[in-house]
């Protein structure tokens, strides 16, 4: 692929590097089971591979297809199950060894009803604190509830566990509170399990957000851990604290399209389409990136005042210093981390290049 | 397709009308380039084939091949030339009637150094007040350099014309600061088109972002406008006052995955990679969609206070009142019509609906 639009630039060495740190942390008795919404890529499920990898998270029924058709046997939909999708997930389910995530009793009642027969690994969604999705920690009366019901069609033995992302961890400003937050939500998770464990049968405890994954050291009390971001990183973690900017290994590669030195931008073309409109709120401007060098190993950083101010559907405007405008011509390629990696991936699906 | 994922539907009888409106207000004299970036889709394109058109817009050299694909032979790519394409471009101008923007000088130069023969016809880019790209409106002796630097390789009819886009219209808060900007606009392009004149030469002037046309009713003094949003519009356009709700021709599909009545919550399989993560700025909030409701012919509004109000990658939360709670079942599919119907559509290509 030669580069001249925007792409995805992925520094497979810093992957390795990421994942493999994580690895070091979990000890044998715990399953690691990453997130594949990051990368969505071949490639990149390759290096997990490698590093004897055999079970995946992803947030969507065509993700588990598309990791299907690559050879994984063992995928979760960690999203609520859409019960739209029921007879898809049934099909994709006579191929792998597929879970799906029960979130309510309104969606587990069609379940039961709809899939009276069927062999899918039953999760069940936890909100410990996030207020998102799942049943409420404090409901554990409701909770038992649901396994009944299940145990009651298709045998305890179907529920393989409770399981809690802690998205709130992205709310946190520092390195204390993602540790108070990994520990609050571990104990919740565990007071659940006790409440619901039964003669011969006990739910896994899946949890593992990348924030509280990056600052703790273990995760004993866990049963499985679904960290994704963690392959990439971002500039959203490195603002919280979850990594260093040496641990992002990826980076969107732009051509320079104008220089207007008057007010010291560089145009790219790189926009709202190529790196999502998440951005970091800092000193009262939007920042949507920050320039940085390539380098064989590894992403330089660069003067933080080369950033990028502002996006439109293909364009992006690069605030930038004297010296960068004066050695920056168009048809350069500029390298600019993105403040969410996740979206940027998903974003430049078919333009994403491994280096 | 059955509808059983976040899907675009796309309300043809409002596209219609909205081109039709559009279409009357373009008196004979003057070109109708309509923007395709907000679409992307070959059905959308036939309504407008169905209208007359035959000249178009786009913003990628990606996009200008897709749409050459389905027999459009007259297409602008309206974003500054990337140099890096240029073979790509060249290649494409060999099957259709292809026009780029030229934007600096230090573009032009390698461009006419790159392309001593081309086919291609070459716009201006006039940054006349929005501050992103081309050559300054108080430029003129530069832009009149621009050209004769054309005029002396490939001939003055090479160049076709001057081309602004007027993208600070998004800014304006009432229809009175619109056409004071439309105005405004339209007098600094006409100081340039005189200044630039020469003996049986004189450019182009295209103009035209959706709020501009939307507000004017004629617009006298241009050759050809260019808006794109206006054939579906969204919420941003119709918080500018460029257009009424019922104008608004898209709505987001999405399954009820999740009922959470204790705090009024619908939790919808629709994230950031379906709506995109523009939002509007209202009352210390930010809303990423309203809820509607479909009917055959329309999209009728419902109580605003059914809002989006938060977007992970692949969830959505949309705040409800007690009624609305009260009356949808998991499974159910909602419409929420989009802030920006273009990053929608771009993010939706593969599940557009049209209806």
């Amino acid at each position: 692929m030669t580069l001249s639009r925007p792409s995805l630039m992925v520094n497979t060495s810093i992957v390795q590097k990421n994942i493999q740190r994580m690895l070091d942390k979990v000890s044998r008795n715990i399953q690691f089971r990453p997130h594949f919404k990051t990368h969505q890529n071949y490639e990149v499920g390759q290096i997990y591979r490698s590093l004897g990898i055999d079970k995946i998270t992803v947030s969507s029924v065509e993700m588990a297809e598309f990791f299907a058709n690559d050879g994984w046997t063992d995928i979760l939909i960690a999203t609520p199950l859409n019960i739209l999708q029921i007879q898809q997930i049934k099909t994709l389910s006579k191929r792998i060894n597929l879970g799906v995530l029960i979130s309510s009793l309104d969606t587990l009642a069609i379940f039961l009803r709809e899939c009276p027969e069927n062999n899918l690994d039953i999760w069940i969604e936890i909100d410990a604190g996030y207020g998102r999705t799942g049943f409420s920690w404090q409901k554990k009366e409701v909770i038992s509830q649901c396994i009944d019901a299940i145990a009651g069609t298709l045998g305890l033995s179907r529920v393989k566990g409770i399981l809690t992302h802690s998205g709130h961890s992205y709310l946190c400003k520092t390195k204390n509170e993602i540790e108070q937050l990994y520990w609050l939500t571990l104990d919740r998770m565990k007071a659940i399990k006790a409440s619901i464990t039964r003669d011969n049968w006990g739910p896994l405890i899946s949890t593992g957000d990348t924030p509280c994954c990056s600052i703790m050291s273990s995760f004993e009390g866990n049963d499985e851990i679904r960290p994704g971001n963690f392959a990439y990183y971002d500039l959203t973690q490195e603002s919280i604290g979850s990594c260093r900017q040496s641990d992002i290994a990826v980076a969107v590669a732009v051509p320079v399209i104008g220089i207007y030195p008057e007010r010291q931008h560089i145009m790219v073309y790189g926009g709202g389409v190529h790196f999502s409109k998440d951005y970091l709120d800092t000193h009262s401007e939007k920042i949507y990136g920050y320039l940085v060098e390539k380098k064989i190993d590894r992403w330089d950083p660069i003067d933080r005042q080369n950033r990028l101010i502002k996006l439109s559907q293909e364009h992006g405007t690069l605030q930038a210093s004297s010296d960068l405008i004066r050695s920056v011509s168009v048809g350069d390629i500029l390298y600019i981390q993105p403040v969410h990696s996740c979206l940027s991936a998903d974003l430049l699906k078919a333009n994403t290049m491994l280096i």
